[in-house]
């Protein structure tokens, strides 16, 4: 495990966006346990991945506001004092933005933009920590994929996503406030929503797993992706965060240990001990959207950062599974 | 003058979304003199370009909306039935957005997600020309800049315009509102605000001649730029609109024959036979801020559609001056 940033969070305070989420309450609950105080906010947003269970183990010892990163006087009293902001909240339904496009707008790069503010005028100390995804990258003509690849978002919620990054960037060059970009891969593990695809189909192949259901394999399963799991990605972000050379950069957070769809099903299946695989063909549809392999080079946060995913697709899977067998009612 | 555009516009019904300033207003009288149907819509924002007098030669034969772009009820009433939708309005103040950044975000962001989505689903086959700024490029390492040039906005005004543009995009790939992107340099001509500097000095320095005061150049005053004429600005917009294969394309609208601050500002002088030279030092604030050398390469939209610019700097500084001190007490 990267330790580089032991001792950094201890006694800090710390804001956590879209804390009840995925990603977010795993976060905050490694910062809770390196004597963080952590502060949540999240927007419990419909179909998204808030879930109060998802941080029942540190509920006493973090708050919780159900607040919206548009609401810019919470957010103003929010950054103070922080030491830290991890700012996780987002509209991050690739398929929603077809039929409602406002959502990316409005929480993506106007709420980001209410962050950065509230920042700025109440907390211009602050670090603020940002996630964007690799969908900010669009199909790509080679593996692996650099940061200064072109970026070329496909959709909504990747061009929100890709502007409030530069939204951060900008604001750490014009008005002071320290920020950060990490471009998250394919993350997987415990504490996803799990009731539907739209956020990934990783998370969704263990569900179908764990229900003893067909996994469907798409063509011949072989495209490549770089799954990582979610502790290897907590780690990322706790070391970039406490790395102040990292601040004003993007980087990606990935593996460059890169799997493919029919390699993740075949080890869920094989770790769960039920599913099946279900081989189909491409419908023409599905065929067009699929941007072909993508995997991360992550020499970058390697060499500024010291970190390196360490987890192996097979412990990852196991423990993911365990959790949701124990916990399947508070999911799906 | 470039002719390729005629009969495209006779009898075809036009929409332009900030049509009572600079460009909108000039691109507006053109259409109205090739026979098209123009309704023009501007919210009149305070400090911005919006004035009735630019389109007081028209103003029997055109349709005003002081309405806004992000009033969807307007926009998806005001698509209906158009052929072309030229969408010029925006925040362009690139100073603003230090103090206000959410004028940025909504109107330049969401406000241009609100006329797609007006076209999406209220008149698909509605042809969009968005106009974007070089500023999309930032500073940039070599001159002359093609499109292919990495973005790299440095401020809230010049995201927010690439952002409008990449959502263009997007709808064009996805939902099939045909558009393109048109990625403005240094307009100078008829029909500018001229109450202040914050929208580009070259409009500026013609108001300090006309008023017979001093214009000042920093430095040796011979940083490159493209100043281009609002004539060809119009006559590239009409262009670029009636070739079918310039959409989903993003063509720079500038001038490959550059010029410097010091011989504008010299022609400038000469022509109006007033106003005097004021060579001052950089202050370290504006050093810092002063990206460089910056000219379009202008050879894409040119192949493409063929067009390219006609008029000397001086015909062009001569014909604005004309109309600004016929015209003085409308503009300032």
């Amino acid at each position: 495990m990267t330790k580089r940033h032991n001792g950094a969070f201890e006694g800090s305070s710390v804001l956590i966006t879209g804390g009840l989420g995925f990603i977010g309450s795993n976060l905050a609950i490694r910062l809770v346990e390196l004597g963080a105080e952590v502060t949540i906010v999240d927007n419990m947003l419909p179909e998204h991945g808030g879930n109060e269970f998802n941080i029942e183990q540190v509920i006493d010892r973090a708050e919780v506001d159900i607040s919206d990163i548009r609401d810019a006087e919470s957010m103003n009293y929010r950054v103070q004092g922080k030491d830290f902001v991890f700012h996780l909240a987002g509209q991050n339904d690739h398929i929603r933005n077809f039929t409602d496009p406002y959502l990316d707008v409005d929480i993506n790069v106007r709420g980001t933009v209410v962050l950065l503010e509230a920042c700025r005028h109440h907390n211009p100390d602050a670090r603020v920590i940002y996630t964007g995804t690799r969908g900010e990258y669009g199909a790509v003509e080679k593996v692996p994929v650099a940061e200064d690849t072109r970026t070329n978002p496909k959709g909504l919620y990747e061009l929100t996503s890709l502007t409030a990054g530069r939204a951060c960037a900008i604001y750490h060059e014009n008005h002071g406030v320290r920020s950060m970009t990490l471009r998250l891969t394919n993350v997987y593990g415990e504490r996803s929503q799990m009731r539907h695809a739209r956020f990934g189909v990783a998370n969704w192949f263990i569900r179908l797993a764990i229900d003893d259901e067909p996994i469907k394999i798409f063509g011949t399963g072989t495209i490549k992706r770089d799954f990582l799991y979610i502790d290897d990605c907590v780690d990322a972000m706790l070391a970039a965060a406490a790395t102040d050379e990292a601040y004003g950069e993007v980087f990606n957070v990935g593996n460059d240990t890169p799997s493919n769809f029919l390699e993740f099903a075949n080890v869920t299946i094989d770790v769960a001990g039920s599913g099946s695989l279900e081989m189909v063909e491409f419908t023409p549809e599905r065929a067009a959207q699929e941007p072909g392999d993508y995997y991360s080079d992550i020499s970058k946060i390697s060499r500024t950062v010291g970190w390196r995913p360490q987890t192996s697709l097979t412990d990852g899977i196991q423990r993911t599974i365990e959790f949701y067998r124990a916990n399947k009612r508070h999911y799906w």
